[in-house]
Protein backbone atom coordinates (compact mmCIF):
# COMPACT_ATOMS: atom_id res chain seq x y z
CA UNK A 1 0.00 0.00 0.00
CA UNK A 2 1.28 3.34 -1.13
CA UNK A 3 0.68 6.16 1.49
CA UNK A 4 1.84 9.73 0.82
CA UNK A 5 0.37 11.43 4.31
CA UNK A 6 1.89 11.06 7.53
CA UNK A 7 -1.63 11.33 9.09
CA UNK A 8 -2.63 7.92 7.06
CA UNK A 9 0.82 6.24 8.34
CA UNK A 10 -0.04 6.86 11.53
CA UNK A 11 -3.53 5.41 11.47
CA UNK A 12 -2.55 2.04 10.09
CA UNK A 13 0.38 2.17 12.89
CA UNK A 14 -2.28 2.40 15.35
CA UNK A 15 -4.09 -0.36 14.29
CA UNK A 16 -1.47 -2.74 13.96
CA UNK A 17 -0.14 -1.74 17.52
CA UNK A 18 -3.37 -2.46 19.15
CA UNK A 19 -2.81 -5.98 17.95
CA UNK A 20 0.26 -6.53 19.46
CA UNK A 21 2.17 -6.91 15.47
CA UNK A 22 5.83 -5.89 15.35
CA UNK A 23 6.73 -3.83 12.84
CA UNK A 24 10.01 -3.09 10.95
CA UNK A 25 10.91 -0.45 9.41
CA UNK A 26 13.27 0.17 6.34
CA UNK A 27 14.27 3.93 5.31
CA UNK A 28 15.35 4.68 2.20
CA UNK A 29 15.52 7.20 -0.36
CA UNK A 30 14.04 5.28 -3.55
CA UNK A 31 16.02 4.02 -6.57
CA UNK A 32 15.52 0.34 -4.79
CA UNK A 33 18.06 -2.16 -5.46
CA UNK A 34 19.24 -5.72 -4.44
CA UNK A 35 20.90 -3.71 -1.49
CA UNK A 36 18.15 -2.45 -0.52
CA UNK A 37 16.13 -5.69 -1.08
CA UNK A 38 18.20 -7.49 1.59
CA UNK A 39 17.71 -5.38 4.01
CA UNK A 40 13.36 -5.66 2.87
CA UNK A 41 13.52 -9.49 3.05
CA UNK A 42 15.45 -9.26 6.32
CA UNK A 43 12.63 -7.47 7.90
CA UNK A 44 9.54 -9.34 6.24
CA UNK A 45 11.35 -12.06 7.77
CA UNK A 46 11.61 -11.05 11.28
CA UNK A 47 8.72 -8.54 11.25
CA UNK A 48 4.73 -9.11 11.29
CA UNK A 49 4.50 -5.88 9.35
CA UNK A 50 7.19 -3.66 7.16
CA UNK A 51 7.26 -0.29 6.04
CA UNK A 52 10.14 0.98 3.52
CA UNK A 53 10.22 4.33 3.31
CA UNK A 54 11.12 6.36 0.12
CA UNK A 55 12.31 10.18 0.46
CA UNK A 56 14.76 11.66 -0.89
CA UNK A 57 15.60 13.70 2.22
CA UNK A 58 16.55 17.71 1.04
CA UNK A 59 18.27 18.41 4.64
CA UNK A 60 20.94 15.75 4.31
CA UNK A 61 22.11 17.00 1.16
CA UNK A 62 24.28 19.78 0.83
CA UNK A 63 24.08 22.82 -1.51
CA UNK A 64 26.60 21.36 -4.57
CA UNK A 65 25.41 18.09 -3.78
CA UNK A 66 23.31 15.75 -5.96
CA UNK A 67 19.50 16.42 -4.53
CA UNK A 68 17.72 17.53 -7.55
CA UNK A 69 19.43 14.61 -9.70
CA UNK A 70 19.68 11.90 -7.11
CA UNK A 71 17.94 8.91 -9.19
CA UNK A 72 13.71 8.96 -8.40
CA UNK A 73 11.97 5.81 -9.70
CA UNK A 74 8.88 5.38 -7.34
CA UNK A 75 6.85 3.49 -9.61
CA UNK A 76 9.44 0.52 -9.86
CA UNK A 77 10.16 0.79 -6.01
CA UNK A 78 6.33 0.07 -5.50
CA UNK A 79 6.49 -2.86 -7.68
CA UNK A 80 9.70 -4.68 -5.35
CA UNK A 81 8.49 -3.50 -2.57
CA UNK A 82 5.06 -5.57 -3.35
CA UNK A 83 6.71 -8.50 -4.76
CA UNK A 84 8.67 -8.67 -0.96
CA UNK A 85 5.80 -8.09 0.40
CA UNK A 86 6.42 -5.01 2.24
CA UNK A 87 3.37 -3.95 3.79
CA UNK A 88 3.13 -0.04 3.76
CA UNK A 89 5.28 2.46 1.27
CA UNK A 90 5.72 5.71 2.72
CA UNK A 91 6.46 7.77 0.36
CA UNK A 92 5.80 11.52 1.65
CA UNK A 93 6.71 14.99 -0.26
CA UNK A 94 9.32 17.39 1.29
CA UNK A 95 6.70 19.52 2.16
CA UNK A 96 4.40 16.87 3.98
CA UNK A 97 7.96 15.88 5.74
CA UNK A 98 9.26 19.72 7.00
CA UNK A 99 5.73 21.96 6.43
CA UNK A 100 4.90 24.82 4.38
CA UNK A 101 7.98 27.33 3.57
CA UNK A 102 10.62 24.92 3.07
CA UNK A 103 11.76 26.34 6.05
CA UNK A 104 14.64 23.92 6.54
CA UNK A 105 17.72 25.78 8.16
CA UNK A 106 18.57 25.25 12.05
CA UNK A 107 17.09 29.19 12.41
CA UNK A 108 13.57 27.65 12.06
CA UNK A 109 13.54 23.71 12.44
CA UNK A 110 14.20 21.31 15.32
CA UNK A 111 17.60 19.28 15.12
CA UNK A 112 19.11 16.19 15.92
CA UNK A 113 22.65 16.67 15.91
CA UNK A 114 24.92 13.76 16.03
CA UNK A 115 28.10 14.02 18.08
CA UNK A 116 31.18 16.12 16.88
CA UNK A 117 33.16 13.18 17.27
CA UNK A 118 31.28 10.93 15.09
CA UNK A 119 31.04 13.44 12.29
CA UNK A 120 34.07 15.38 12.29
CA UNK A 121 36.01 12.77 10.11
CA UNK A 122 35.21 10.62 7.47
CA UNK A 123 32.51 11.12 5.01
CA UNK A 124 31.12 14.13 7.78
CA UNK A 125 34.29 15.97 7.08
CA UNK A 126 33.09 16.32 3.42
CA UNK A 127 29.75 16.01 3.78
CA UNK A 128 29.30 18.98 6.14
CA UNK A 129 26.03 18.83 8.04
CA UNK A 130 24.91 15.31 6.25
CA UNK A 131 24.59 13.71 9.52
CA UNK A 132 22.98 16.36 10.96
CA UNK A 133 19.68 15.89 8.23
CA UNK A 134 20.16 11.86 8.24
CA UNK A 135 19.70 11.64 12.31
CA UNK A 136 16.67 14.46 11.88
CA UNK A 137 15.01 12.66 9.14
CA UNK A 138 15.58 9.03 10.80
CA UNK A 139 14.56 10.53 14.18
CA UNK A 140 11.38 11.99 12.56
CA UNK A 141 10.72 8.26 10.35
CA UNK A 142 11.04 6.52 14.12
CA UNK A 143 8.50 8.88 15.52
CA UNK A 144 5.74 8.73 12.78
CA UNK A 145 6.38 4.91 11.99
CA UNK A 146 7.55 3.41 15.45
CA UNK A 147 9.37 0.81 14.64
CA UNK A 148 10.41 -2.72 16.78
CA UNK A 149 13.42 -2.87 14.48
CA UNK A 150 14.81 -0.69 12.29
CA UNK A 151 17.11 -1.87 8.97
CA UNK A 152 20.40 0.02 8.12
CA UNK A 153 23.00 -1.17 5.43
CA UNK A 154 26.74 -1.77 6.40
CA UNK A 155 27.48 -0.04 2.81
CA UNK A 156 27.44 3.67 4.79
CA UNK A 157 28.43 2.69 7.69
CA UNK A 158 29.51 5.66 9.52
CA UNK A 159 25.82 6.52 9.13
CA UNK A 160 24.80 3.19 10.80
CA UNK A 161 27.37 3.74 13.96
CA UNK A 162 25.83 7.41 13.99
CA UNK A 163 22.08 5.93 13.79
CA UNK A 164 23.33 3.31 16.83
CA UNK A 165 24.57 6.34 19.17
CA UNK A 166 22.04 8.37 18.52
CA UNK A 167 19.44 5.09 19.46
CA UNK A 168 21.07 4.99 22.69
CA UNK A 169 22.43 8.39 23.77
CA UNK A 170 18.32 9.22 22.95
CA UNK A 171 16.85 6.18 24.54
CA UNK A 172 14.83 5.29 21.37
CA UNK A 173 12.21 2.29 21.91
CA UNK A 174 13.94 0.64 17.94
CA UNK A 175 16.04 -1.60 17.71
CA UNK A 176 18.54 -1.10 14.43
CA UNK A 177 19.54 -4.10 12.52
CA UNK A 178 22.81 -3.87 10.42
CA UNK A 179 22.33 -5.55 7.19
CA UNK A 180 25.83 -6.66 5.50
CA UNK A 181 26.70 -5.12 2.00
CA UNK A 182 25.55 -6.62 -0.60
CA UNK A 183 28.00 -6.85 -3.67
CA UNK A 184 27.81 -7.53 -7.63
CA UNK A 185 29.87 -10.35 -8.50
CA UNK A 186 32.58 -8.14 -9.68
CA UNK A 187 33.01 -7.06 -6.02
CA UNK A 188 31.76 -3.61 -6.02
CA UNK A 189 29.18 -2.73 -3.64
CA UNK A 190 25.59 -1.76 -4.51
CA UNK A 191 24.49 2.07 -4.53
CA UNK A 192 21.87 4.17 -6.02
CA UNK A 193 25.16 6.30 -7.21
CA UNK A 194 26.35 3.36 -9.35
CA UNK A 195 24.15 4.56 -11.87
CA UNK A 196 25.97 7.72 -12.72
CA UNK A 197 28.64 5.46 -13.44
CA UNK A 198 29.80 5.41 -17.35
CA UNK A 199 31.23 2.15 -18.74
CA UNK A 200 34.91 2.90 -18.09
CA UNK A 201 34.03 4.49 -14.36
CA UNK A 202 32.28 0.93 -13.45
CA UNK A 203 35.78 -0.71 -14.02
CA UNK A 204 37.78 1.99 -12.23
CA UNK A 205 35.08 1.60 -9.41
CA UNK A 206 36.17 -1.92 -8.67
CA UNK A 207 39.43 -0.32 -6.85
CA UNK A 208 37.58 0.32 -3.66
CA UNK A 209 36.61 -3.12 -3.05
CA UNK A 210 39.89 -4.82 -4.34
CA UNK A 211 41.70 -2.22 -2.14
CA UNK A 212 40.02 -3.20 0.79
CA UNK A 213 39.31 -6.91 -0.31
CA UNK A 214 43.57 -7.12 -0.29
CA UNK A 215 43.48 -5.09 2.60
CA UNK A 216 41.37 -8.05 4.68
CA UNK A 217 44.08 -10.53 3.34
CA UNK A 218 46.79 -8.56 4.16
CA UNK A 219 45.54 -8.67 7.79
CA UNK A 220 44.51 -12.38 8.11
CA UNK A 221 48.05 -13.06 7.31
CA UNK A 222 49.13 -11.39 10.48
CA UNK A 223 49.77 -7.95 8.90
CA UNK A 224 48.80 -5.13 11.60
CA UNK A 225 50.51 -1.79 11.08
CA UNK A 226 48.12 0.76 9.12
CA UNK A 227 50.68 2.19 7.36
CA UNK A 228 51.78 -0.72 5.62
CA UNK A 229 48.22 -1.89 5.20
CA UNK A 230 47.45 1.55 3.48
CA UNK A 231 49.94 1.45 1.33
CA UNK A 232 49.08 -1.35 -0.51
CA UNK A 233 45.98 0.51 -1.46
CA UNK A 234 48.72 2.26 -4.06
CA UNK A 235 49.00 -0.61 -6.81
CA UNK A 236 45.02 -0.52 -7.18
CA UNK A 237 44.59 3.78 -7.95
CA UNK A 238 45.42 5.38 -11.02
CA UNK A 239 45.16 8.87 -12.62
CA UNK A 240 41.27 8.41 -12.54
CA UNK A 241 40.94 7.90 -9.31
CA UNK A 242 41.18 10.49 -6.46
CA UNK A 243 41.34 8.95 -3.18
CA UNK A 244 39.35 11.10 -0.57
CA UNK A 245 40.00 8.75 2.41
CA UNK A 246 41.38 5.39 3.67
CA UNK A 247 41.39 4.97 7.33
CA UNK A 248 40.87 2.29 9.89
CA UNK A 249 38.65 3.26 12.70
CA UNK A 250 36.63 1.81 15.73
CA UNK A 251 33.48 -0.53 14.71
CA UNK A 252 31.61 1.31 17.52
CA UNK A 253 33.34 4.56 18.11
CA UNK A 254 35.09 5.60 15.21
CA UNK A 255 38.63 5.91 16.97
CA UNK A 256 41.57 5.92 14.66
CA UNK A 257 43.20 2.89 15.54
CA UNK A 258 46.71 2.26 15.28
CA UNK A 259 47.23 -0.90 14.91
CA UNK A 260 44.72 -3.03 13.11
CA UNK A 261 42.70 -5.72 15.27
CA UNK A 262 39.33 -7.43 14.97
CA UNK A 263 37.53 -4.18 16.02
CA UNK A 264 38.90 -2.83 13.20
CA UNK A 265 36.50 -1.48 9.86
CA UNK A 266 38.69 0.05 6.65
CA UNK A 267 36.81 2.96 5.25
CA UNK A 268 37.32 4.46 1.35
CA UNK A 269 36.06 6.83 -0.75
CA UNK A 270 36.89 7.46 -4.04
CA UNK A 271 35.64 9.55 -6.99
CA UNK A 272 35.45 7.73 -9.91
CA UNK A 273 34.75 9.79 -13.23
CA UNK A 274 32.98 12.30 -11.13
CA UNK A 275 30.85 9.77 -8.82
CA UNK A 276 31.82 9.89 -5.43
CA UNK A 277 31.78 6.37 -4.38
CA UNK A 278 32.10 4.95 -0.69
CA UNK A 279 33.06 1.14 1.03
CA UNK A 280 34.14 -0.17 4.07
CA UNK A 281 35.33 -3.89 5.46
CA UNK A 282 35.07 -4.90 8.76
CA UNK A 283 38.42 -6.74 9.30
CA UNK A 284 37.07 -9.26 12.39
CA UNK B 1 6.69 3.72 43.41
CA UNK B 2 9.74 4.98 43.21
CA UNK B 3 12.21 4.37 40.53
CA UNK B 4 16.25 5.23 39.70
CA UNK B 5 16.08 2.84 36.79
CA UNK B 6 15.44 3.67 33.25
CA UNK B 7 14.87 -0.56 32.45
CA UNK B 8 12.46 -0.60 35.27
CA UNK B 9 10.79 2.58 34.46
CA UNK B 10 9.91 0.89 30.84
CA UNK B 11 8.67 -2.39 31.96
CA UNK B 12 6.13 -0.87 33.77
CA UNK B 13 5.02 1.38 31.03
CA UNK B 14 5.19 -1.99 28.54
CA UNK B 15 2.87 -3.46 30.89
CA UNK B 16 0.73 0.15 30.88
CA UNK B 17 0.70 0.09 27.08
CA UNK B 18 -0.41 -3.74 26.63
CA UNK B 19 -3.00 -3.18 29.24
CA UNK B 20 -4.12 0.05 26.82
CA UNK B 21 -4.17 2.47 29.66
CA UNK B 22 -3.13 6.22 28.45
CA UNK B 23 -0.21 7.86 30.33
CA UNK B 24 0.83 11.35 31.20
CA UNK B 25 4.18 12.54 31.94
CA UNK B 26 5.01 15.55 34.27
CA UNK B 27 8.95 16.12 33.94
CA UNK B 28 10.48 18.07 36.61
CA UNK B 29 13.96 18.67 38.50
CA UNK B 30 12.10 18.07 41.65
CA UNK B 31 11.91 20.73 44.68
CA UNK B 32 8.22 20.29 44.08
CA UNK B 33 6.03 23.46 44.80
CA UNK B 34 2.02 24.04 44.18
CA UNK B 35 2.86 24.90 40.58
CA UNK B 36 3.96 21.07 39.99
CA UNK B 37 0.86 20.43 41.53
CA UNK B 38 -1.28 21.45 39.54
CA UNK B 39 -0.05 19.93 36.68
CA UNK B 40 0.21 16.98 38.41
CA UNK B 41 -2.98 16.92 39.05
CA UNK B 42 -4.19 17.80 35.53
CA UNK B 43 -2.09 14.67 34.57
CA UNK B 44 -3.71 12.44 37.04
CA UNK B 45 -7.24 13.56 36.45
CA UNK B 46 -6.51 12.95 32.45
CA UNK B 47 -4.78 10.11 31.97
CA UNK B 48 -4.83 6.31 33.66
CA UNK B 49 -1.49 6.56 35.21
CA UNK B 50 0.74 9.21 36.10
CA UNK B 51 5.08 9.41 35.50
CA UNK B 52 6.83 12.67 37.86
CA UNK B 53 10.09 12.37 36.80
CA UNK B 54 12.40 14.01 39.05
CA UNK B 55 15.78 14.86 37.46
CA UNK B 56 18.56 18.11 37.86
CA UNK B 57 19.07 17.70 34.63
CA UNK B 58 23.21 18.56 34.36
CA UNK B 59 23.37 19.47 30.56
CA UNK B 60 20.91 22.36 30.62
CA UNK B 61 23.05 23.83 33.35
CA UNK B 62 25.38 26.66 32.33
CA UNK B 63 29.07 26.31 34.14
CA UNK B 64 28.32 29.62 36.25
CA UNK B 65 24.54 28.65 37.25
CA UNK B 66 23.45 27.03 40.29
CA UNK B 67 23.41 22.89 39.28
CA UNK B 68 25.41 22.28 42.47
CA UNK B 69 22.84 24.07 44.59
CA UNK B 70 20.01 23.72 43.01
CA UNK B 71 17.27 22.42 45.55
CA UNK B 72 17.32 18.58 45.71
CA UNK B 73 14.39 17.59 48.20
CA UNK B 74 13.41 13.80 46.76
CA UNK B 75 11.61 12.83 50.34
CA UNK B 76 9.17 15.52 50.13
CA UNK B 77 9.14 15.18 46.45
CA UNK B 78 7.83 11.51 46.87
CA UNK B 79 5.40 12.26 49.42
CA UNK B 80 3.77 14.92 47.71
CA UNK B 81 3.38 12.50 44.32
CA UNK B 82 2.08 9.61 46.35
CA UNK B 83 -0.66 11.99 48.21
CA UNK B 84 -1.40 13.13 44.91
CA UNK B 85 -1.67 9.87 43.00
CA UNK B 86 1.14 9.57 41.21
CA UNK B 87 2.20 5.96 40.07
CA UNK B 88 5.58 6.48 38.92
CA UNK B 89 8.38 8.95 40.31
CA UNK B 90 11.09 8.50 37.84
CA UNK B 91 14.45 10.00 39.61
CA UNK B 92 17.60 8.30 37.61
CA UNK B 93 20.87 9.32 38.59
CA UNK B 94 23.03 11.44 35.90
CA UNK B 95 24.70 7.96 35.00
CA UNK B 96 21.83 6.72 34.21
CA UNK B 97 21.08 9.01 32.20
CA UNK B 98 24.07 10.26 30.20
CA UNK B 99 26.22 6.83 30.95
CA UNK B 100 29.44 6.57 32.06
CA UNK B 101 32.64 8.88 32.05
CA UNK B 102 29.62 12.11 31.85
CA UNK B 103 30.86 12.70 28.44
CA UNK B 104 27.87 15.89 28.41
CA UNK B 105 29.53 17.46 25.65
CA UNK B 106 28.60 17.86 21.95
CA UNK B 107 31.51 15.76 20.80
CA UNK B 108 30.15 12.58 22.15
CA UNK B 109 26.47 13.21 23.21
CA UNK B 110 23.58 13.25 20.72
CA UNK B 111 21.48 16.14 21.07
CA UNK B 112 18.63 17.58 19.87
CA UNK B 113 19.11 21.13 19.43
CA UNK B 114 15.78 23.51 18.70
CA UNK B 115 15.79 26.34 16.03
CA UNK B 116 18.06 29.04 16.72
CA UNK B 117 15.16 31.57 16.00
CA UNK B 118 13.62 30.33 18.90
CA UNK B 119 16.60 30.57 21.45
CA UNK B 120 18.55 33.35 20.72
CA UNK B 121 16.40 35.72 22.92
CA UNK B 122 14.77 36.13 25.84
CA UNK B 123 16.34 33.66 28.45
CA UNK B 124 18.23 31.64 25.88
CA UNK B 125 20.67 34.89 25.07
CA UNK B 126 22.00 34.69 28.59
CA UNK B 127 21.45 31.01 29.10
CA UNK B 128 23.33 30.00 26.17
CA UNK B 129 23.12 25.98 24.99
CA UNK B 130 19.99 25.81 28.24
CA UNK B 131 17.29 24.89 26.06
CA UNK B 132 19.79 22.56 23.97
CA UNK B 133 19.60 20.59 27.26
CA UNK B 134 16.05 20.85 27.56
CA UNK B 135 15.06 19.57 24.23
CA UNK B 136 17.77 16.97 24.61
CA UNK B 137 16.42 15.44 28.37
CA UNK B 138 13.00 15.76 27.33
CA UNK B 139 13.54 13.56 23.79
CA UNK B 140 14.70 11.44 26.34
CA UNK B 141 12.19 11.27 28.59
CA UNK B 142 9.95 11.30 25.86
CA UNK B 143 11.17 7.75 24.06
CA UNK B 144 11.90 6.20 27.81
CA UNK B 145 8.20 6.61 29.45
CA UNK B 146 6.19 7.01 26.17
CA UNK B 147 3.40 9.28 27.19
CA UNK B 148 0.44 10.05 25.31
CA UNK B 149 0.17 13.44 27.43
CA UNK B 150 3.36 15.73 28.57
CA UNK B 151 2.40 18.21 30.91
CA UNK B 152 4.58 21.63 31.48
CA UNK B 153 3.72 25.13 32.99
CA UNK B 154 3.48 28.43 31.20
CA UNK B 155 5.79 29.40 33.76
CA UNK B 156 8.72 28.78 31.61
CA UNK B 157 6.84 29.77 28.12
CA UNK B 158 10.10 30.06 25.93
CA UNK B 159 10.45 26.88 27.06
CA UNK B 160 6.56 25.33 26.33
CA UNK B 161 6.73 27.31 22.64
CA UNK B 162 10.50 25.39 21.84
CA UNK B 163 9.11 21.82 23.41
CA UNK B 164 5.94 22.39 21.35
CA UNK B 165 8.36 23.20 18.22
CA UNK B 166 10.42 20.37 18.84
CA UNK B 167 7.46 18.02 19.07
CA UNK B 168 5.99 19.38 15.61
CA UNK B 169 9.44 19.61 14.00
CA UNK B 170 10.79 15.86 15.25
CA UNK B 171 6.83 14.51 14.96
CA UNK B 172 6.73 13.48 18.23
CA UNK B 173 3.74 11.31 18.99
CA UNK B 174 2.96 12.65 22.54
CA UNK B 175 0.09 15.62 23.35
CA UNK B 176 1.71 18.76 24.77
CA UNK B 177 -0.44 20.40 27.83
CA UNK B 178 0.20 23.78 28.93
CA UNK B 179 -0.50 24.54 31.84
CA UNK B 180 -1.45 27.84 33.76
CA UNK B 181 1.38 29.70 35.83
CA UNK B 182 0.10 29.07 39.83
CA UNK B 183 0.90 32.41 41.83
CA UNK B 184 1.37 33.02 45.79
CA UNK B 185 -1.26 35.33 47.23
CA UNK B 186 0.74 38.22 46.50
CA UNK B 187 1.12 37.54 42.74
CA UNK B 188 4.33 35.98 42.80
CA UNK B 189 4.56 32.95 40.35
CA UNK B 190 5.91 30.20 42.12
CA UNK B 191 9.60 28.78 41.42
CA UNK B 192 11.61 26.45 42.99
CA UNK B 193 14.22 29.06 42.51
CA UNK B 194 12.08 31.26 44.86
CA UNK B 195 13.46 29.20 48.02
CA UNK B 196 17.04 31.20 47.36
CA UNK B 197 15.29 34.85 48.18
CA UNK B 198 15.35 36.36 51.72
CA UNK B 199 12.76 38.31 53.30
CA UNK B 200 13.44 41.71 51.15
CA UNK B 201 14.24 39.86 48.22
CA UNK B 202 10.80 38.69 48.32
CA UNK B 203 9.21 41.87 48.15
CA UNK B 204 11.45 42.91 45.32
CA UNK B 205 10.24 39.73 43.39
CA UNK B 206 6.99 41.40 43.48
CA UNK B 207 8.14 43.71 40.86
CA UNK B 208 7.51 40.78 38.16
CA UNK B 209 4.10 40.27 38.47
CA UNK B 210 2.91 43.84 39.08
CA UNK B 211 4.58 45.26 35.40
CA UNK B 212 2.99 42.26 33.85
CA UNK B 213 -0.32 43.05 35.55
CA UNK B 214 0.08 46.43 35.46
CA UNK B 215 0.45 45.93 31.30
CA UNK B 216 -2.55 43.78 30.96
CA UNK B 217 -4.33 46.55 32.95
CA UNK B 218 -3.16 49.12 30.29
CA UNK B 219 -3.58 46.64 27.26
CA UNK B 220 -7.17 45.97 28.12
CA UNK B 221 -7.24 49.54 27.99
CA UNK B 222 -6.75 49.63 24.66
CA UNK B 223 -3.21 51.15 24.80
CA UNK B 224 -0.96 48.41 22.04
CA UNK B 225 1.82 50.58 21.56
CA UNK B 226 4.91 48.20 23.09
CA UNK B 227 7.36 51.54 24.05
CA UNK B 228 4.32 53.10 25.98
CA UNK B 229 3.04 49.71 26.99
CA UNK B 230 6.98 49.20 28.27
CA UNK B 231 7.49 52.48 29.99
CA UNK B 232 4.95 51.22 32.71
CA UNK B 233 7.30 49.02 33.82
CA UNK B 234 10.01 51.62 35.21
CA UNK B 235 7.72 52.91 38.51
CA UNK B 236 8.39 49.47 39.84
CA UNK B 237 11.76 48.98 39.77
CA UNK B 238 14.16 49.95 41.98
CA UNK B 239 17.93 49.95 42.53
CA UNK B 240 17.71 46.13 43.96
CA UNK B 241 16.42 45.11 40.44
CA UNK B 242 18.45 44.31 37.51
CA UNK B 243 16.04 43.94 34.39
CA UNK B 244 17.47 41.37 32.13
CA UNK B 245 14.68 42.12 29.41
CA UNK B 246 11.17 42.70 29.07
CA UNK B 247 9.89 41.65 25.85
CA UNK B 248 6.45 41.50 23.54
CA UNK B 249 6.76 38.26 21.42
CA UNK B 250 4.81 35.72 19.36
CA UNK B 251 2.68 32.82 21.41
CA UNK B 252 4.06 30.50 19.12
CA UNK B 253 6.75 31.92 16.76
CA UNK B 254 8.30 34.17 19.62
CA UNK B 255 8.58 36.62 16.98
CA UNK B 256 8.66 40.27 18.28
CA UNK B 257 5.55 42.43 17.96
CA UNK B 258 5.96 45.77 17.19
CA UNK B 259 2.07 46.46 18.57
CA UNK B 260 0.73 44.51 20.71
CA UNK B 261 -2.34 42.23 20.32
CA UNK B 262 -4.80 39.22 21.52
CA UNK B 263 -1.70 36.89 20.46
CA UNK B 264 0.94 38.61 23.07
CA UNK B 265 3.15 37.04 25.43
CA UNK B 266 4.81 39.63 27.89
CA UNK B 267 7.87 38.32 28.87
CA UNK B 268 10.13 39.42 32.20
CA UNK B 269 13.30 38.75 33.49
CA UNK B 270 14.85 40.44 36.70
CA UNK B 271 17.83 39.97 38.73
CA UNK B 272 16.53 40.46 42.59
CA UNK B 273 19.14 40.13 45.27
CA UNK B 274 21.14 38.07 43.33
CA UNK B 275 18.36 36.01 42.32
CA UNK B 276 17.45 35.40 38.55
CA UNK B 277 13.27 35.45 38.17
CA UNK B 278 11.39 34.92 35.10
CA UNK B 279 7.39 35.70 34.89
CA UNK B 280 5.24 36.51 31.56
CA UNK B 281 1.55 37.12 30.69
CA UNK B 282 -0.49 36.47 27.80
CA UNK B 283 -2.59 39.91 27.37
CA UNK B 284 -4.95 37.88 24.72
Amino acid sequence: MLIHTIEEVREQIKNWKKQGLSIGLVPTMGALHDGHLSLIKKSVEKCDKTVVSVFVNPIQFGPSEDFDKYPRTLEADEKLCSDAGVDIIFAPSPKEMYGEGHLLSNDFLTYVIPPFFYVNKLCGKSRVGHFDGVCTVVNKLFNIVQPDFAFFGEKDRQQLIILKKMVKDLNIPVTIIPCPIVREESGLALSSRNKYLDENSKKDALALNKILFNIKLCYDKGITDVRALSETAYSFLNSNHSLEYLEFRDKDTLEDKEKADDDTIVFIAVKVGGVRLIDNIALG
